[in-house]
């Protein structure tokens, strides 16, 4: 797999239409906000979209901290959403100016800055509150403080109008799929390996509502998580897999682990850390108090590797034509992982997403970009069809800057 | 005081850049939605706002329960903070969308809907939060929700980017006080009297920079607290002042309450729940197991009477040349508050806001539907002069709706 490297190109708006847009997230892992600084022009349809920067800003350990233990539900009073809102709003705005250093870019140049925020819930299945069946989302890092420390336009909240139209408010990485990666003559299946792998399957020639999207299971977090408690915490991951590929898979654990109802279920699916974090390590993999270490972690890496090709063979119907996989996310980087992958779907070519300008740790965040530029300009961003909203919207909101070109700052 | 009545006038958007605004509000009492649905037309400087229709939607009591729960610091899980806010955005749009039958109105016609929200949180001095100075406000009731249900653009979020500027986040009615009350001979002082009661000064003449605008203490919020305790919860506000008119004062709790810090205090200062509650209640106003509760409610509602006018006479210097106190809030209702008003402040007329428009019930939902009108069109919302920000600033988040005349729904 290509390694990513980050390039830094001076870039300027320019006339004909091109323009600047910011993307920030952070992730599942929780663990600090990934920036990148594209460059679109083209038209909406097919844009063309290049990376000029890329920064990840650690989260400072006792932020990270407040954050894992909202996700995770620990009960907390209202103050502290709103001035960790305020905090991580700060955080984000920061990682904003410092992509713009790097690329050499006076932040008040950008069209706009897309801001996903941190994600401390999510709910796309409505349950019943006060007699009325509600889902909901819930992204912080407040856009207000990115938007005046800018001086940019900011866009943020994407996934909730997707909710309110009925849909699951997520994936909405499948735009960028579909917008960059589809092909008339050959189908394409993107795959993105964070905490949590989903496949964007685009049919040869597809139309929007062509494109599927789904969760097929752990990425790198059953690995991660195994790694983690095996190391007693001194490792957090499994370096290009080289724990996986000096173990011995343990046949009766996978076997097991298999048969988790949730890799059966027929898509449109979605998991989350409820499904494959601490308990399912527990319950499916940690089995034996005497297996070692790293036959534990070959064991879960095949897991991944067998579930992501499950889902392949079993739910990407022929008549989409894949021929190529295009792989990104962290688990791009473990080299055994992309091997197993390889030779369990060896009817497939598989690509890093480098290879269509988006490197593999920046794709989330450029999807962002693309999503926040596409809101600008008044056009809608989720595939319904991915989804399941009851039609396209246009996504997220937005906040000004006090220097923005059209405010005027009279009474 | 003249009552309130809600007028219901047909109205259209006219070719004469007239438009339709609705504001939402649910303030510190929490018992419901305040909806006004407005014409606004003349300049951003000196509109013209005409109330169309005003409805107030009571909160089903588990949402209201709910609200209060959170309001009040209870430790909640993000789930709860996620579900509320989308299931009050459903609350939010159906009081729109009730506003808007009442005048006969399509929604769609609305040029922009500026919703408040619910404050749950509140923080305008800042605390030290992972090594960093914060500041913060949290409003919840999405907007994409309210944006979807009724297909026009919302404006939400109005009090972070005062916040974000360095300012209070807090009060921003006064903006909506300068605009239609102020005279270029004579200084007006608008009085609301909510939960806390607040004044915005304009002095005769004057420009943006000249207004202040600060609480004077406990409005209803006393008085309401009082009632709720000697009925047992039965009554929950002393209708008219009749209660207080049948007591007597009695001077020894009234001096020993006007003692509180802070009334001495000099603006620019703000008071909530946290000051005024039940603790305040406990500790001035409740000394005697054996008074009488009309002498009681009649004590409290002296203090707030004099609370107002002590603040209005040492607070309100002599060149702002103050001829009228325009009263607007619950507490305009209260005939007995507003007669011991007149007698301690002779030199000024007061009168309500109804006269210049604005029935005392509707004057906040109004201040959000021209604040959100101001946002749409570029224009600042917030008063640096009254907030503490380091400037003025375009307030608040922009969601558009799927039906909006910008958005284009294709790929």
């Amino acid at each position: 797999m290509p390694k990513f490297r980050v390039r830094s190109h001076p870039l300027r708006k320019s006339a004909s239409g091109a323009r600047l847009a910011a993307g920030l997230i952070s992730g599942t892992s929780m663990d600090g906000v990934d920036a990148a600084l594209v460059r679109i022009s083209g038209s909406s349809a097919s844009p063309h979209v290049r990376l000029a920067a890329f920064v990840t800003v650690p989260y400072p350990a006792a932020v990270r901290f407040s954050v894992l233990r909202l996700a995770a539900g620990s009960p907390a009073p209202s103050r502290e959403f709103s001035q960790l809102n305020q905090l991580l709003g700060e955080i984000f705005a920061e990682a904003a100016l410092r992509v713009c250093r790097r690329a050499r870019i006076r932040p008040e140049k950008l069209f706009v800055i897309g801001s996903h925020g941190q994600t401390i819930y999510h709910q796309g299945t409505p349950s019943r509150e006060a007699g009325r069946m509600v889902r909901s989302t819930l992204q912080i890092a407040e856009p207000a403080a990115i938007a005046l420390r800018t001086g940019a336009p900011v866009v943020a909240d994407f996934r909730k109008a997707d909710i309110a139209a009925g849909g699951q408010g997520a994936p909405l990485v499948p735009m960028l799929d579909y917008l960059l990666l589809r092909s008339p003559r050959s189908g394409t299946i993107a795959l993105n390996i964070g905490g949590i792998a989903n496949l964007t399957v685009i049919p040869a020639g597809a139309r929007p509502s062509d494109a599927r999207g789904f969760d097929t299971g752990p990425g790198n977090m059953a690995i991660d998580g195994l790694v983690r408690v095996m190391t007693r915490g001194r490792t957090s991951f499994d370096r290009e897999g080289r724990m996986a590929r000096r173990g011995k898979l343990i046949e009766s654990i996978l076997e097991r682990a298999l048969e988790h109802p949730f890799f059966r279920k027929r898509p449109p699916k979605s998991a989350g850390r409820e499904e494959f974090g601490r308990e399912f390590l527990e319950r499916y993999l940690i089995r034996s108090k005497h297996a070692r270490p790293e036959d534990l972690v070959r064991t879960a890496t095949e897991l991944t590797a067998r579930t992501i090709a499950g889902a392949i063979r079993r739910f990407v119907p022929p008549q989409a034509r894949a021929s190529r996989l295009v792989v990104s996310g962290g688990g791009a980087h473990n080299a055994f992982l992309m091997e197993r992958l390889a030779a369990l779907l060896s009817g497939l070519e598989l690509v890093a997403s480098d290879e269509f300008g988006l490197p593999v740790d920046a794709k989330e965040a450029i999807a962002f970009a693309v999503l926040a530029d596409r809101t600008m300009r008044g056009f809608c961003g989720n595939l319904p069809s991915v989804t399941g909203a009851r039609r396209a919207v246009v996504l997220g909101s937005i906040v000004r800057p006090w220097g923005a070109r059209e405010a005027r700052f009279r009474i």
